[in-house]
C-alpha cells in the first residue's frame, strides 16, 4: 500500500487516465490519421503525416507515438527517420476502406457521449440524463437528445451500423431464425442489422420500423440489395401498432413516441 | 479480424470506454461514496447509500455496481440485500482519511483534465492548449489557466500533494540527497515534497521556491513541522534568482513569469 509500485496504485492510474486513451484514440480518426496511413504507399514520417493534414508538427509526432504505445500504430526507423503505418487494429477497424470501420461509432462517442459523461455525477445525483448540461437540449427521452439535429441524426445512424458490421452476425445466428420468412426490426434505424440478417438468412424478408424521421434518412443515406428483401415501416412505439406484412397481425407497444 | 471476440476488437472497445471508466471512478469520488463506506460501520445497501448521500437510488445502485467491476468496492448478499464495502484499494487511496488518498488530484481530472482532453484533436491541429475553448481562459502558458481562480489554485495545490503522498519518497530516494544540508524545491508548490524530503533527510533544510501567490496559499492553507527545517522563498523563474540561504549563490532561469 501507498507505492508506487503497488499493483492497486497502478489499476487506478490506468482507470484515471482511462479518458486520455479514448481520446488519444478519437483524436487520431478525427484528424484522419488512419485514412492517410492507410492510403499512403508506405509508411510516413511524423512531418509527412502533419504537412499532409494540415496540422502542427509538435503534436503530430505526440499523437503518433501515443498510438504507437496503445498499439493502434507501429513506428520503424528508415534512414534516421521514424515512420509510423497502422497495425492490423488500424486497417481492420479504423480505416474507412474497411467493412469494419468504426469511425462513425468512435466519432459519436468523442463529440456525444464523452461530453455527457463529463456530468456523470450529477446524472447519478438526479437520476436524470444530462442532456440538458451537455447540449442546452432539455430531455426526457434519450432520443430526442440524440437525434437533435439532422447531423447528429445521420452520425448516430452511421455509428449503428459501425457496431452491426462487427456484431450483427454473431446476435442474428444466436437463434436460428431461418424458419422465419418474415423478421421485423422494431427500433431498426439505418437497416444495418436487417442488410445483415438478409445476408444470413437468404429466404427471409427484414421489414425496419422505426420513426418517420429514421425511416426517411435510412432510405436517403443508406443503400439496399435490390432484391426488395428489406422494406421499412413507419410509426411510433407509444401507440399500438399493426406490422404491415403481418406477424400474424402482432401488435406492438410503442414507448419513444415524443421522439416522432 | 471483424468478430466481437477479436481480440484487437476487444482492446478498441476498452480504450473508446476508458473515459466511462474514468468518470465512474471520478463520479464515486465527488459524490463521496468511498468516504461514507469508510466512515460507516459495516457494509451498506444502495438504498442506505443513496439516501445518506442524498443522490439518486437507480444512479447509486448502477454506480456501485460499476465500482464492483472495477474492484473498487466489493459487494456480498445479507439477509436477501446487497452490501457494499471498500476494497482495499479504495480504502488506501479513495478515502479521504488515508494518508496515501488521491481524492484531490482524480477530482482536479474530473474537473479541469478531463474537460481540456475533449478538445485534444484542435490541441494537436493547433499545437495548443485549449484552455481558451474548455474554460474561456486565454493562455500561452500553462498555469495561468491552472491557477485561474483561488479555489482552482488550491485544487491543484491539494493534487500535487496527493502524488507526493505516494510518489514523493520514491523520486528523492532515486539519488541520495544525505550529503546536501540545503535543498532547493523549485516550484515546490504546497510544499508537499519537501515535506517528504524532511522526513528521509533528517539532516536537511528545505526551501519551497514558487510565485507568491502559491507561496502564499501554502503558509495559509497547508501545515509544516515546527522545527523551522522547510521555508519559501517567492519568486518568478523569467529573473535570474538568488536562493536565499545560499546554495553557493546558485542562479536559476525563470521561465514561469508570466504567472506571477
Amino acid at each position: 500500500m501507498g507505492s508506487p509500485e503497488d499493483e492497486a496504485y497502478r489499476l487506478l492510474q490506468e482507470y484515471s487516465n482511462g479518458f486520455m486513451v479514448s481520446q488519444v484514440l478519437f483524436a487520431a480518426c478525427e484528424l484522419g490519421v488512419f485514412d492517410l496511413l492507410a492510403e499512403a504507399p508506405g509508411p510516413l514520417g511524423s512531418a509527412a503525416v502533419a504537412a499532409r493534414l494540415g496540422i502542427s508538427c509538435r503534436g503530430t509526432e505526440q499523437l503518433l507515438d501515443a498510438c504507437v504505445a496503445l498499439r493502434l500504430l507501429r513506428v520503424q526507423v528508415r534512414t534516421g527517420e521514424a515512420v509510423y503505418a497502422n497495425t492490423e487494429l488500424a486497417s481492420a477497424y479504423l480505416a474507412r476502406a474497411s467493412p469494419t470501420c468504426q469511425q462513425h461509432m468512435l466519432l459519436y462517442m468523442a463529440r456525444t457521449t464523452y461530453l455527457c459523461w463529463a456530468h456523470l455525477a450529477e446524472a447519478v445525483r438526479d437520476g436524470e440524463n444530462q442532456y440538458l448540461k451537455a447540449f442546452g437540449v432539455s430531455s426526457k427521452e434519450l432520443f430526442t437528445a440524440v437525434y437533435r439535429s439532422e447531423a447528429e441524426r445521420l452520425q448516430f445512424m452511421r455509428a449503428l451500423g459501425d457496431v452491426w458490421s462487427v456484431e450483427g452476425r454473431s446476435v442474428l445466428a444466436a437463434f436460428d431464425l431461418s424458419p422465419f420468412p418474415l423478421v421485423c426490426d422494431l427500433g431498426g434505424c439505418s437497416g444495418a442489422l436487417a442488410k445483415e440478417c438478409a445476408s444470413l438468412y437468404t429466404g427471409c424478408h427484414v421489414t425496419v420500423f422505426d420513426i418517420p424521421d429514421v425511416v426517411q434518412a435510412a432510405k436517403r443515406h443508406f443503400s439496399f440489395p435490390e432484391d426488395g428483401r428489406i422494406s421499412f415501416s413507419e410509426g411510433g412505439f407509444r401507440r399500438v401498432v399493426r406490422v404491415p406484412g403481418g406477424l400474424g397481425g402482432a401488435a406492438f407497444m410503442d414507448n419513444s413516441n415524443d421522439v416522432a
